[in-house]
């Protein structure tokens, strides 16, 4: 047995088997952000998301600049999966001792970039010497006790939502995707919003993560899955991940075109929330539910 | 030019020459942790420290449960350099595929047994696959407006004082050191004093931080540095790092043996502070002043 047979969901599984009860934090290992308390009405977020040259990334083929969009990117999508507001963040990066400087510089020019654009600070950074490009970002932020969105809140009857189209992300997408910060926060503000996560592994592996948490089941219409012009099938919008766009549930009387209106980009109904004996389904060409397997990107 | 000849140090103030003005943290980059706004007197304290095998450690020589105690040790550290209280930790891991899972286990178990004996909590993870085990961890703490203790406040006549010994930490003590959280909290709460760093980089290395920061000089009497008997000579005392002790500044009043009998632990009065037109000094056998080379652990 070994990491790569038992998978990075078990080996999360075999961690949290090891805490102690969270005695302070209010949400710790297996949501978007871990969630600290606060004063004044406010939790605190916090999320990490490591990139690994030729894990992640190849520079043969992406620019630093690019790489370092992505790095700030992922934690704030993250954040955005729980409503939040993203405040700081924090960078270890190790790199080459034969690497020119400007490698770094590129790095960091991508990454406050998209700070700048969504009022982020860098506070606090770690530079390391190793054989390949290497960086972690941590991500701050803040949301309103009542604003804040798990993944544990679909009900039964929930219709799920997700935002802009899906698949293909390996074509651009994957590097070039906007966070869904101010989409979220126009959700929280103006909808009732039970559950939401984003699709970083894959629609139906982050739909089993949202089943998972709230203890039910879903049924998703496989007609109806907004697949990207970039995909090449819809087993490529299930599945390949890392699409960054918001997957989401609330009450029947939620209804698409409000949404669309309010966060002004296209935002489909995509199936229901069922029981959990139900498990998690997809419906087929010929409209029958079959099984809807956890194919979603995995990092073994 | 490359990385490695610009040095770490460079690197950083490349880093923070791109960056805009703080609007919303209180200290950014280049002090020992990030210091973020918080509510009812207390600031937040964030630090992130990255290991990576065969650059920080060697799997043929130590466990991961030592380097698993290490990676949150070295980030407790800096927070007990601010006085703080940490309080949560944030791990990002990877490692190959090929790994058994009880190399994560022995991780995450070193990890945690430190956690438990410092109160913190670990609440959020990310795992990644890699060609060799990595890990980066963030810690949060917390830390009242009034005992904040940063390096830049040390004033000219400030006596320099350090905890324990120095030198020798390649031969145990870099792995299993004791973060000093206590002692700078016992520091805070009954001495008056100006300026704090942990000794990561080294006794050279840091004192310089300390004297940059806040603008001053200082003299290093040589004769008083407490030399660890792992210690191969007073260089190694001076510059090989990680010793993970508190070095810090103190007005003339503050007493080495009210030190040592409130920490419970020695403290030695080392130097003292000097103006900046003096630079940063050490006196040899003769008792005559050199200089003090930034002769600590770089990272390139």
């Amino acid at each position: 047995m070994n990491v790569r047979s038992t998978g990075e969901f078990e080996s999360i599984d075999r961690i949290k088997k090891m805490l102690p009860e969270l005695k302070n934090a209010v949400v710790g290992i297996g949501d978007d952000c871990a969630v600290l308390g606060s004063a004044r009405g406010k939790y605190i977020l916090v999320t990490s998301d490591m990139l690994i040259q030729d894990v992640h990334f190849e520079l043969s083929k992406v620019s630093l600049l690019k790489v370092g969009r992505k790095a700030l990117g992922v934690s704030l999508s993250d954040i955005a999966a729980m409503a939040g507001i993203p405040k700081y963040c924090i960078t270890s990066v190790a790199l080459p001792p034969e690497a020119p400087p400007a490698m770094l510089d590129d790095f960091y020019r991508g990454l406050l970039k998209l700070a700048k654009e969504f009022g982020v600070e860098l506070v606090g950074g770690d530079t390391n010497r190793a054989d390949k490009f290497i960086c972690d970002v941590t991500v701050i932020g803040e949301v309103e006790k009542v604003k804040l969105i798990r993944r544990n809140g679909a009900k039964v009857g929930d219709k799920i939502f997700v935002t802009g189209s899906l698949g293909g992300s390996i074509k651009g997408k994957q590097f070039d995707f906007t966070p869904r910060v101010k989409e979220a926060r126009l959700l929280a503000d103006n909808f009732k919003i039970h559950s939401m996560i984003d699709i970083s592994d894959g629609l139906s592996s982050d739909l089993h993560h949202i089943a998972d948490a709230s203890g039910v089941g879903a049924v998703i219409f496989g007609d109806r899955i907004p697949v990207s012009r970039n995909a090449d099938s819809r087993i490529d919008a299930l599945s390949a991940g890392e699409d960054y766009e918001l997957l989401f549930t609330a009450p029947k009387a939620v209804k698409e075109r409000d949404l669309t209106a309010r966060l002004k980009m296209p935002v489909v109904m995509i199936g229901e929330i069922t029981s959990k004996r139900e498990g998690v389904k997809i419906t087929d060409n010929k409209r029958e539910k079959i099984d809807l397997e956890r194919s979603g990107y995995r990092h073994f």
